[in-house]
């Protein structure tokens, strides 16, 4: 297969690690912490985890002596859900440290995420099939897979692959879902009295896996600054045409992370943070009006273009349109054949606005038709409605412009609305990791292997002091029950990792708010161009500026 | 403004030049070949350009001596129609090259386009404030437009603005039509008995304005491995997710220039050229026909993911859609009192169906619902379908998806048809020109001065051998006439300069159509990653693969 000249360069790149791992692996100690707490229902918890709950915190030091690390091990390596730039390191970093304790250690890779675990199907990692991958972007390697390990059957399952191939630890590479999964996991194999280890290791671009020892999920800084490429492309044509609106939605699922930091890269006319949305209550009026006044004050001053960020998730967290949604799912489940008698959108929607409460029908109804098609024809396997596939972008153009055509038959708006949307997701996920990424994940997949090393399970591998160059970074890892509490699933109370929104209060969206009507009322757009991997620092080695605002760092 | 920091290091970048205009401009001569024929209609434009037709080609070389060259002069500067990465530097270009001539020299921005020259709204370029836009991308410097100047009156106010304002010279940065228009000015200026000399330089992210002498036009390039970058990124996704095809629109107006580069950059599994269905004389059912046969055969290899590439132009080179689109065109024009008493997409369409000839009503009824639609209500000033907002990527999804389904009932096809649709365009109009592209747009601005400096006027400032390392380029001018002929514009025989279509017998598609059935059946992704600016010549050096070819090198 032909390889790019990027891709034949980024094989010999060499990622950096933080110092206390450089030496010998059997150099590598763990200074251990105090017992943890979960981070609320910790009676319930405790339960759960009867084995694993609240183990210490553990920070790796580079002058120690660990006799256990060169026993000859089998490690197992899971990508789990979707793609993010670096999983391909986090598996070079693993299988250096691997091959560095013991050269006769062994790498497998199970194939098509957790599902590979339990149905054993599986690849040895070589140095040959690894090298062909390091540092590249993808999921490639081995593939990945949104099955989760739940029942009674896939855990024997699991165990069994694990037995057959006498694997001794397994890294989980997830996002929440898939580290919980990881941690029960342990739990698991501990009841169990097999002493298979089970790490964890903090992925996901849209950043909601995050705490005060895991400062960033990895793929969120090259995912982010792939979109700000895009965004700050887009503000600079809108600023040479003058003409044109551009309305971008950008992926992240629930969490704003992605659209903050995007704004805080590239200074757009308008960002909106659900989390604010949701803590405000607005309307989905109140938003439209809100962008609208922005789009009329710029007109006043001839300025008829800007550029507006959307997260993904905004229409979850407008409390009425997150209402609206959950009555839609419903209907539809308990009429589900009355509803497939009915032929036609518009047939369609006129039988639901006449099932909804008296609260939802207005917002239905006040909704665009495509939208309203978009509510009732997208369904997922479940029936329910696909968020994701809403285009909100389209959907506030349409609002936004029927809101200034009314404040133009009134006299108030004498401007030109001419938008067009975008929705940035997929261009990003699968991009060459930055060199932050490259080297955050290949950090965090050799520390995953110097836990396995010292004999942990239920951790999570944690990199700290990120913000700073990696000759200051801090390896080590996380217990997985640090960062849980029960929440409510299919009508079960479960224990999950608590997903990090955005937190209003925060360095980074206070930063954002301080500045964003500057930015709405005088064009402040900033051009951060194409990722460098190669060039002076300030190009190609600097973190994300929520990261560099939430240590304490300038903007 | 707060700037990037890419952007910072970019001002400090110097681009390359041909070796024949490095030195003085005093001593760059230039060497004059035969005088020239247009394409066609030589009679015609003999007589539309009595003063400036049949001039030879111009060569510079160094070893010259021009004691007109430090004549102090006056240019105005010009950036006409949509953005290309480039447009800046062709004006720094100029600027070096008049300042070093001559430093009382003043270089003139007009503003907003062609119209800044009719309404006299101009800068002056300072050198502090030409650095705030060197090697950077937009054409925010002095703003773009598409005013044509075609009236009496707009010809005699572009006249009086170069009388008030003592110009020498202007430099028109534009595509097919706004060289078209240079071409007129330099003839009219001559007319007259001005001594303003006019000298166009050849911009369009299309690639639609090349020939013999005019190797690219600028921006294509940079535009291209934005796009490929975001495309390989996709693949990358396709190929590890393994779920989702991807149909992508790619800007490029008529011709499938883009489509193709970005074809040979990243081997798609399917990419179409408008110029072969044209040739091919394809319907849409046989376009979407061979598309779901490539799905359903790699279905059976159980490979239900691939990345579809489309010309935005596609629509119009269908024989069957153009004829439609022409129809509904007339029928709107001739009814619209009618038609706009009709309430209602659907009802709009059934009135349509009914006025259309027997060949295109069932070509229209076959479209999906929304494609009506938008044919129906996206209509531009002139009230003509805007047939650059019709969703091709939706459409095409639609009827494969229809088909594939039929293809399911009679039990020839088993596979997952999961699709996402892209559009990308305004993501790389404005990007930092890539290395070849800031010398490139440099050195065509450097020689369109050294053009003005040697006396010529009529003439497109062209840089050769542009495949090769800048050390090898040649520079020189070649008369605007010589890529003319006559086009019916209107209802009336028009000058213009022909569009460069795709060649079906070129080096650059015939490469494509020896190479695409290997990667529609085997997975064959290349992934170019982000435009790099430095590092090795090999990633931040190259030009495109349609370049190369074209010019007897190696894709």
């Amino acid at each position: 297969m032909k390889q790019s000249q990027l891709q034949k360069i980024r094989y010999t790149y060499e990622p950096k690690l933080p110092p206390a791992i450089r030496g010998d692996i059997a150099s590598i100690s763990l200074s251990l912490g105090e017992p943890t707490q979960a981070l609320s229902d910790q009676e319930a918890l405790k339960k759960t985890f009867a084995h694993t709950y609240g183990k210490p915190i553990a920070t790796m030091q580079a002058s120690g002596n660990n006799p256990q690390a060169s026993v000859q091990r089998t490690v197992g390596v899971i990508l789990s859900g979707g793609q993010a730039p670096g999983g391909h390191n986090v598996i070079s970093g693993i299988f250096d440290a691997l091959k560095k304790a013991n050269p006769q250690n062994k790498l497998l890779g199970f194939l098509g995420g957790p599902s590979g675990l339990v149905e054993d199907q599986k690849i040895e990692i070589t140095a040959e099939y690894m090298n062909d991958f390091r540092n590249t972007g993808g999921f490639d390697i081995i593939g990945s897979g949104r099955t989760k390990i739940e029942t009674p059957e896939q855990f024997a399952a699991a165990r069994k692959t694990c037995q057959t191939n006498k694997i001794d630890a397994l890294v989980v590479i997830g996002g929440d879902d898939s580290n919980t999964n990881a941690a029960l996991l342990a739990e698991y194999f501990v009841a169990q009295g097999d002493p298979v280890q089970v790490i964890g290791v903090p992925k996901t671009i849209d950043g909601d896996l995050k705490n005060e020892y895991i400062e960033a999920s990895f793929g969120f800084d090259t995912a982010v600054k792939t979109y700000s490429e895009l965004i700050g492309n887009i503000q600079r044509d809108a600023n040479s045409a003058k003409k044109y609106w551009h309305f971008i939605k950008l992926m992240g699922r629930s969490a704003s992370h992605i659209a903050l930091e995007c704004a805080l890269q590239t200074r757009p006319t308008a960002c909106i943070i659900s989390e604010e949305v949701a803590e405000k209550k607005q309307t989905l009026q109140q938003i439209v009006s809100s962008l609208a006044e922005i789009v009329a004050k710029r007109a006043e001053g001839g300025e008829n273009f800007g550029v507006v960020l959307i997260p993904e998730g905004l229409i979850e967290f407008i409390p009425e349109m997150g209402r609206l949604i959950s009555e839609v799912n419903d209907l539809l489940a308990i009429h589900s054949t009355e509803f497939s008698g009915i032929s036609g959108p518009d047939e369609q929607a006129r039988w639901l606005s006449g099932k909804l409460s008296t609260e939802s029908a207005p917002v239905f109804t006040s909704l665009p038709r495509d939208i309203q098609h978009q509510l009732l024809m997208d369904r997922d396997p479940h029936g329910n409605v696909q968020v994701s596939r809403i285009e909100t972008e389209k959907l506030l153009i349409q609002m936004v412009s029927e809101e200034l055509n009314e404040r133009a038959r009134t006299g108030s708006y004498q401007g030109i609305f001419n938008a067009l949307n975008h929705f940035f997701g997929y261009e990003g996920r699968c991009a060459f990791p930055s060199n932050f990424d490259a080297d955050y994940t290949y950090s965090l997949g050799y520390s995953a292997f110097v836990l396995i090393a010292n004999g942990l399970t239920g951790y999570l591998s944690s990199v700290r002091k990120i913000a700073q160059p990696a000759s200051e970074w801090v390896a080590g890892g996380i217990p997985l029950t640090m960062m849980m509490n029960m929440e409510q699933r299919h009508g079960e109370k479960k224990p999950v990792i608590k997903k990090a929104l955005v937190e209003l209060e925060g360095a980074p969206f206070t930063y954002f708010a301080r500045h964003r009507d500057e930015w709405a009322t005088r064009t402040s757009f900033v051009y951060p161009g194409a990722i460098q991997y190669y060039g002076p620092d300030e190009i190609c080695n600097q973190p994300t500026i929520t990261l560099r605002l939430e240590q304490g760092l300038e903007a």
